[in-house]
């Protein structure tokens, strides 16, 4: 495992180093990690830039063949990679098997995707020589790459929306080139995979500078990446400071550019009463295993469940507690979180109102850093008057939202920021009483579900993964299934230019046999 | 003509006013409109909110018929509408009935883009129930409208880019409903089209507050409805200064939202060795005609000609002058454009080493605000050691570049910003010997444009009509052409639906017929 910096094809040291540490022990993992320096970032960005120059034009099928070869090489780590995420992160192996598997489907999802090539949006409309009063030039149109994009490593997901994760698979998709800033938190599983890229891209002759990674245990790093004036794009998945911090520096510098941030969300899933009255006990378990997988620690976490006061929803409160009683402690991903998260929800329990329905009986005391699942409840009237109440606690945390009529639940849904996702449980009578409370939840959310939980975010075409403001920095691109390539790219016009001159996708007689829109229609031909 | 703000279905008078100015003679002209309050913003959004609920839902039949509709209430507007526009702006008549012609194309454009309907995007990914280790849900996608948008008419277009203009025809055809601030310059015009808009409403008894429309001779009504939180997207097309400011506002907001603001650019254009030896005198009045195209006043004028210094070079810059020379002067669109426009292109030809090459000698002094075609020239060096000969010139100016060697040629292209278009004008030996430099053009602009000028932007589904910052907020997007329309949209996926629940565009069978993608692949099934 290399610990310095990955400079195109170079490695750098530098005179800092930090180390990692394991979750469940507290305890220093091997491994002293370099941290960047501001010539570090200049010279990464440098070789950024150049190689954009060429990669940009690489043949789409050598550029899915990259990603390709990016996936195998990952695969080719093996358990090294697994052992080090887990010490790291403090996740279980199933866990991170799981999401190798979801870090090389998604590389290999955009190789597939690149290579058919339709992803481009080619537009064409013919020339019209004989239009009156003036003639009309040929005009043709497609996506181009913006350049260098800085991506932020998340801690939630160390390898799938980490270094070769969905954001950097889907800008090299693109053609962009990239510079990652590791996650402090798993800077060896970040070595590793970062190596696995650096020998994908010399298996492929690709530019050097075509991907590069900076270690920092702070923020200077990520600032001079954010400012460097040769970056034209940035994606994060963190905390709302976090993302918020960014995108002002970004927009602060001479060019402004896009920050992609997801921010979090408490996903509120709202319980109607004759589903609740139909299956509370099933409702209840499917709720808990949710709320707690993976520590509670996933963007899609359901932090907010919303019924309307009854007999039955006692009842499912009793369940919920009884089920979330019998789920054990697991280890979070930092100390950080794992303090943030128990500070959090003290302080939620202490909020006017808000009360205890359940919590984990089994703690394991033989591991640092576990966090206790616990559910709460508040009635609607103390939330809505709470903005606090709204805010995401990252963890194995759900708060129940109890309205006393029905007229308050929309009021509940009204008092909401936008959100990744909303969910509704719900049987066949509650569908019609509260169509339109159910019909509104698009104008808050991303992604709407219907008697399913918000957790497991499928990678796949349909795929919406980014919500209003704030849940992402901008609701109208997502960070998950193909369509995450729009956000490196952009519309290009290309006016009275010869058919040799112009780029395959948009020649005569389409050479690459992608989909295209000539003359207003959509036709492969 | 109503001189009154449009608040819904409503107009309502408020305690101050304003006249329109006839920039051809200086004087006052009919009608005094009514200056709105914050209450009138406040009634504006709360009416377009509440219309949004519904509007959004609208059969999208019923929304093309509303679309053709407006085009056909400005159509039976007649000559007053065109001479309204006259006195107000200093156009020429044939110029307003083109543009009158263009701008009910445009409502016409979108109503069939609704109409056929697969602009929403639609995606499907059917369940896998037995997909290992554990079942994948039904997941559909589509685009749905963001909410109210608050519209900034634009001084250079008075119907194109104004009330009825691009950004409303595709704001209401995505589904959004619109708050139009109007463009102080041209009142008594706002007024006659935003009376037909209120028909074509009536007409299709759309709820109150789809359409709105308020007058300010200030700044204070625009940045109320900026910062009013119910306004979810702004456009705007106009200065560097005003585009930014509101930008600023919008990202200060509690939540903020996306300002697609077009703030103009220099649209260089690359004059090539052999294309000036084959042809400098056909070139040099083809661009002597679009610098000077409706007084300059395009955000594609172009502002700037890059050539090598040879002989040849002084012949096109003799015909150039020659040519403009004969360009008679003509009416700016207001007093403040015109000495702006003075001042600027005086203070450019005191720039060191800024020197004229020809000005018209055809100054109508029967008219105002007249304003006086000018072409200057400076060399290369200059050029790239002084920010200030970036800045555009808003008016018939341009100014020639003058490279002594070839490298030269790149480095200033590297010292552009972005830019809406950049064109070259090349022949045969030109294009492979310059092939790095034309291909690269690319970098800096939405559009590239071989042998031909920049002004004249077709209203076309391949158009793209937005560039690099500072050309335009967000270079992803373009305010011209079909795809304007998904600045007012944003990707909603619904899970585990069923079929009977699903808008109409993601249900089985396909009801609506538009192109979808249904696993992967592109049909109409």
């Amino acid at each position: 495992m290399k610990t310095e910096n990955l400079i195109g094809y170079q490695y750098k040291g530098g005179k800092k180093t930090f180390k990692a540490i394991d979750p469940a022990s507290d305890k220093e993992l091997d491994g002293d990690f370099h941290i960047a320096s501001q010539e570090d970032v200049d010279e990464a960005l440098t070789l950024a830039e150049n190689a954009f120059a060429s990669y940009r034009y690489l043949d789409k099928k050598a550029k899915a063949t990259f990603l390709r070869n990016i996936a195998e090489e990952i695969t080719n780590l093996g358990d090294e990679l697994i052992e080090r995420a887990i010490a790291e992160s403090g996740l279980p192996q199933g866990r991170l098997q799981g999401e190798r598997g979801r870090t090389t489907s998604q590389l290999n999802m955009f190789a597939d995707l690149v290579e058919e090539g339709s992803w481009v949006e080619a537009t064409i409309d013919s020339a019209q020589p004989n239009r009156q009063p003036a003639p009309r030039a040929d005009i043709r149109k497609m996506l181009v790459p913006v350049g260098p994009v800085v991506i932020f490593g998340a801690s939630n997901f160390p390898l799938a929306f980490s270094v070769a994760g969905g954001d950097t698979a889907s800008a090299l998709a693109a053609g962009c080139t990239v510079v990652v800033k590791a996650h402090p938190a798993h800077p060896g599983t970040s070595a590793l995979v970062g190596e696995a890229i650096k020998k994908a891209a010399e298996r492929n002759n690709l530019p050097e500078g075509v991907f590069s990674m900076l270690y920092d245990d702070g923020y200077a790093v990520g600032e001079a990446l954010v400012n460097h004036p040769k970056t034209k794009t940035v994606t994060f998945t963190g905390s709302y400071r976090g993302g918020t911090a960014l995108v002002k520096l970004a927009q602060e510098r001479e060019h402004p550019i896009p920050v992609f941030a997801e921010m979090g969300s408490i996903n509120p899933t709202i319980l109607l009463p004759e589903a609740l009255e139909n299956r509370y006990q099933e409702i209840a378990e499917q709720y808990a295993a949710s709320i707690t997988l993976g520590a509670g620690q996933f963007c899609t976490n359901p932090g907010l469940l919303i019924a309307i006061k009854s007999p039955v929803t006692d009842k499912f409160k009793q369940a919920l507690g009884e089920a979330i009683e019998k789920v054990a402690s697991s280890t979070m991903l930092t100390p950080g979180i794992s303090k943030n998260y128990s500070n959090l929800f003290e302080e939620m329990l202490q909020e006017q109102g808000v009360s205890m329905i359940g919590t984990s009986a089994n703690i394991n005391r033989e591991k640092a850093n576990q966090a206790r699942p616990v559910v709460a409840e508040v009635s609607a009237s103390s939330f809505i008057v709470n903005p606090k109440l709204r805010e995401e606690v990252f963890g194995p945390y759900s708060l129940l939202v109890t309205a006393d009529y029905e007229v308050q639940l929309q009021q509940v849904v009204d008092a909401l920021h936008g959100q990744l996702t909303a969910s509704v449980v719900a049987d066949e009578g509650d569908l019609k009483k509260y169509k339109d409370l159910i019909q509104g939840l698009v104008n808050i959310a991303g992604r709407v579900i219907l008697n399913n939980v918000p957790t497991g975010v499928e990678v796949i075409p349909s795929m919406q993964h980014g919500g209003p403001f704030p849940a992402t920095t901008d609701g109208r691109f997502t960070s998950v299934g193909t369509g995450a390539i729009k956000r490196f790219a952009r519309p290009v016009a290309w006016q009275n230019w010869s058919n040799d001159l112009l780029p395959d996708e948009l020649k005569d007689g389409n050479p690459l046999e992608i989909w295209r829109m000539v003359d207003h229609k959509w036709t492969k031909e």
